[in-house]
């Protein structure tokens, strides 16, 4: 959605957010392929306009679109040349096969794997230039891994609140399990890791709120590639120690450890999707020293 | 089963190993219940003798059994009296009630929820002296534990083969996986904790089978604690580091992430039965500490 | 100082407050003794009124006193009946015996060991009433515990500046360091979580600096703990990464890796004085339970 | 010395052996240089043959060489062509200049800066063949990094002699210190490491003993580095925590936390000299693949 309220066409614009945001309609995000993951220029999806240039033929296969099973509009990064990428609202219809894609968590996310078969899209649906969708895609990972960053952290305090009322409740040894060193020490280790990186959500938030969306965009790009690397390992850390401590419940479905035996299962859906771990760990450093470099030579800074 | 062939009396134990060890049979073990899990002392479950001496009166709950629903025998531990626990093969029969309870992986274990209601078990079921129970546990626990080290093991092995396979083939950036430098060093990590795991496997397998079996039970016990609690941390890291390897893939059901995925889900099955890891760790060392004095002061074993 | 500026009476403040302040006189605190570490309950150092009543008689030995060798003033801690402590201004003189102790880093700390030998020191030297010297020294291990962790933060900024700037000209392979994948990602890791560092440090000076110091000794002190001790592993995490990354210069004295190379053996005196780590981590639970029990019940504070 | 034995030609081998086994000589090895550690291949000293064929002149300079400043002999590395580099027995002596270099740790270590201003070397103090020396120090990191993994083990061992005592003779919050659950959680991960690494060691030393020297140089070189790096982690792992439970002992000069401390400082010294700990879990990896590649080509070995 914010892809489409802040790169495309006001025509365009309307009519979608119009059905999208009243919740008539559905849309998601069609970026990843069977041979391109993490290497989003790698995409071999291709979309040629039509002979009578009213249209783009679509043909490609996209892989764990989260949504894809509800959808009614699929926004699909393509090649327009050899060395282009374009972005299109693809309406679901003819020639957009989906298939249904089982993850270890993430039961009703609707994954699906979607294949374009000669799917004609109106030249209007085209999200802004043609040729500026890799550039569009890049600024809306900013907001997308945010997102993702602030969703783990709210995991994270879920395991914290499930674990300390069983914590509290529960006895063992003659005494409660709160009241076990071990136990708290363990809680520690959550807590501490949960408090920075809440302070750093907070803190990146306040920052972007006082900048101009052009200056969050070169300026906090990489810490937020990387603070979204960051709460990926948090929450695996914390899930893990909550597992810990619910014991057998914290691995049973339905029940007192439900919660975060659903995180557990779910969590590598935070780490993955959105730039994978350690590919974001390695750009955020590479865009700081570039960063840096531009700084340094006061050159500007439409190079990153 | 290596609870009925160490302290049962020879006639239960041919009753039950033939139809057991032929197939015909299928046994589990019972011991932890809703208000006992770490703690086996805190067990509620209680044995009463039957007015006519012939059998014992079982009554009580477990949890978390595997292979429970498919079971003809339940190996039970009961209270016998306020201070002291016997071990009981409870046929399947009337009173004998079974709930499947689902599990974040294991999903074909059979797990389940018991419930003994006045159940009667004849007392030549009573597996070794009355009171005897908690000594037999303790002495299964090692051979327990060291069969899921192995397990633990086996299954960080198949995180590399899987991953190895995919690094080997998938192309990203212009280049195999195996090609990217940080690739190859979560590789590293993975494989330097495995191949110690394994050292250390075999190490101890080595040593206990150049002992009695009451010498491993005196000198192994807290050793082979600790390696169960060490095997459940590394295969953690490892799963983790191969779920991350193989992207997307490593959380989709089906495909080339399968075991993978499945690793994942199930790890903690690992790390929580059989004793809690960080349960363990601390009565390892506590162990340890014992054995020290107990040699310290020549005094005979018989304390630990 | 701030002991004395929180606590003591008007006059002793005065007049010892200007001497220090102007940097003429010297101070350091004293609680440790061989004995008494991290439980300060446990010191045995002992302060009992003179015959005449115009002074209090000192005995004890207190332990890595840091400045102790260049100090005019003791601050001390010691038992004034077998149930509770007081606080004491004792001026360098006739009693008073020092020697340095050698540590790992810190050469230039001036740290002693203590003796007090019948030292007498007059009654106007006490801090606040007699028995409240426990309850000034927990409040402010707020103000050391928070001071020490922006010390750690400011020491993990010096390990990024001085490994970016090697890391920026070293070659090796034919090409920068900066430009070898697994050196970034080592970077990328000091990096995340020295920024989430920064942030907690940021938040709680902001959350108590909006608050008064009755509520913030109420609210923050688990969390101060807690930070401390988190700043202390954050700390070690970096330095450790920042040695590997500056190679055998990491482990020289003088030359580039100098300011690391401090860094790396003086860490420790970060995490163990002021609240060894794992004693702040149990407590900062304890007490966050605490407060929450306190809270359910809104009962008074005074409690905690 | 391993490198004569096994590299040089028999009259060289002779000499220098007797006076170094003997303990009348001593002898270093140089191979890092200001401009070129991680990258052996980098190194700029250079050996020219002299105009009447006698001898080399050596130029160049190495970096911190382990007992430079007792040694008189200087094995060193250097480049006889562009391409190729030879190794040579250089006796102190004329154009020999030392300057002691200050470590962290290791203060009796004399190592030394070692500059080579036109030393002159005689023909027979080559060892093996011109252009061989490349493949004598790699064959010797083998027997390098296993003896260095094998120190960490010991120092490991130490760090829990060292605070085993400690743990059970401190007392604090009235109780012994190795009766407090944090403290034996603590010993427990620095024992499950320990026991793991120390598994492994003795299965690489069990391995090689088994294989020819060309089949060890062949099979382990990949496993001896992978472990060499592993043994170096697990080493600042287990003293990390001996320092924190040693509390300020752990930190001080002399007392019972004297060699714990020392081995904190030291501990990088295991850790980046012999192949730095990140370029052997990397090569490690490559090697493993490299391998498997080939033993599937059944092409011979000698390619690696
Ligand atoms: C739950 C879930 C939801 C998803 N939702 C969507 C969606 O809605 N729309 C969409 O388009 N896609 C979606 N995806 C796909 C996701 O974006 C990709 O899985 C992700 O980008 C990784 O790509 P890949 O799986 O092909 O892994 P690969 O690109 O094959 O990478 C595998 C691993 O190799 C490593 N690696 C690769 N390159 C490097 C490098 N240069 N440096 C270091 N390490 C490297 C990383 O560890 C990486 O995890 C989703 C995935 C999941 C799991
Ligand atoms: C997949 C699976 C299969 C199982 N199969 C069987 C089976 O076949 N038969 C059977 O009898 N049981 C079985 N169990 C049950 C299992 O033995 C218990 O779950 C386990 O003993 C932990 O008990 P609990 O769940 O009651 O946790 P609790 O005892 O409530 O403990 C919860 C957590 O608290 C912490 N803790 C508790 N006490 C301490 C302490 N003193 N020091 C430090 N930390 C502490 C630990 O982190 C622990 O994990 C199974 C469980 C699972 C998950
Ligand atoms: C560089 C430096 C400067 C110092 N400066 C001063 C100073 O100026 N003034 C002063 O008074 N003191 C000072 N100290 C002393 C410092 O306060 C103590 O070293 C510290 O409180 C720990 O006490 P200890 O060394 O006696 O360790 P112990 O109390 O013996 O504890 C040793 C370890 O045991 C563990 N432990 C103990 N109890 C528990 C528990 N309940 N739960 C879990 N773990 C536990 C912890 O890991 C702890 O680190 C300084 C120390 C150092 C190293
Ligand atoms: C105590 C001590 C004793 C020593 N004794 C000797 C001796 O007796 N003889 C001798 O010849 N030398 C000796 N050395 C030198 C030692 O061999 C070098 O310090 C070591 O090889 C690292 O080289 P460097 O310091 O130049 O670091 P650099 O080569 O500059 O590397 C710095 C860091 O960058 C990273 N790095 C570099 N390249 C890569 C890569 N490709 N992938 C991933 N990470 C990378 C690593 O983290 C590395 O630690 C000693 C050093 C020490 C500290």
């Amino acid at each position: 959605m914010p892809l489409i309220l802040k790169f495309a066409e006001p025509e365009l614009q309307n009519r979608i957010s119009k059905e999208v945001l009243s919740g008539q309609k559905r849309m998601c995000l069609c970026i990843t392929e069977p041979g391109a993951g993490s290497d989003v220029q790698g995409i071999a999806t291709e979309a040629v306009v039509s002979e009578d240039g009213s249209s783009y033929i679509l043909n490609g296969e996209k892989k764990w679109i989260t949504s894809g099973m509800y959808s009614d509009y699929f926004v699909t990064l393509a090649r327009t040349s050899p060395t282009a990428m374009s972005l299109f609202v693809v309406p679901k219809g003819p020639g957009v096969n989906l298939r249904h894609m089982y993850l270890a968590g993430s039961s009703s996310a609707g994954t699906a794997y979607v294949e374009f078969d000669d799917v004609q899209v109106p030249i209007e649906n085209r999200i802004g230039e043609e040729g500026d969708g890799l550039k569009a895609i890049m600024s809306n990972f900013n907001h997308e891994r945010l997102y993702i960053s602030m969703e783990s952290l709210r995991l994270a305090r879920i395991c914290h609140e499930d674990s300390a009322s069983y914590l509290l409740q529960r006895e063992a040894f003659g005494r409660k399990l709160v009241e076990q060193p071990i136990v708290r020490f363990r809680f520690a280790h959550m807590a501490r890791e949960t408090e920075a990186l809440q302070a750093w959500v907070e803190s990146l938030i306040y920052q972007s709120s006082n900048m101009t969306s052009q200056q969050s965009d070169l300026l906090l790009a990489g810490q937020t590639a990387q603070l979204k690397a960051h709460a990926g390992i948090v929450l695996e850390n914390v899930a893990s120690s909550a597992v810990q401590l619910l014991g057998g419940l914290g691995l049973t479905k339905g029940g007192r450890g439900e919660r975060i035996e659903r995180i557990w299962r779910d969590l590598k859906g935070n780490a993955i999707p959105g730039g994978s771990t350690d590919v974001l760990l390695d750009w955020s450093v590479k865009r700081a020293f570039a960063l840096h470099k531009a700084m340094l030579n006061k050159s500007s800074s439409a190079k990153l």
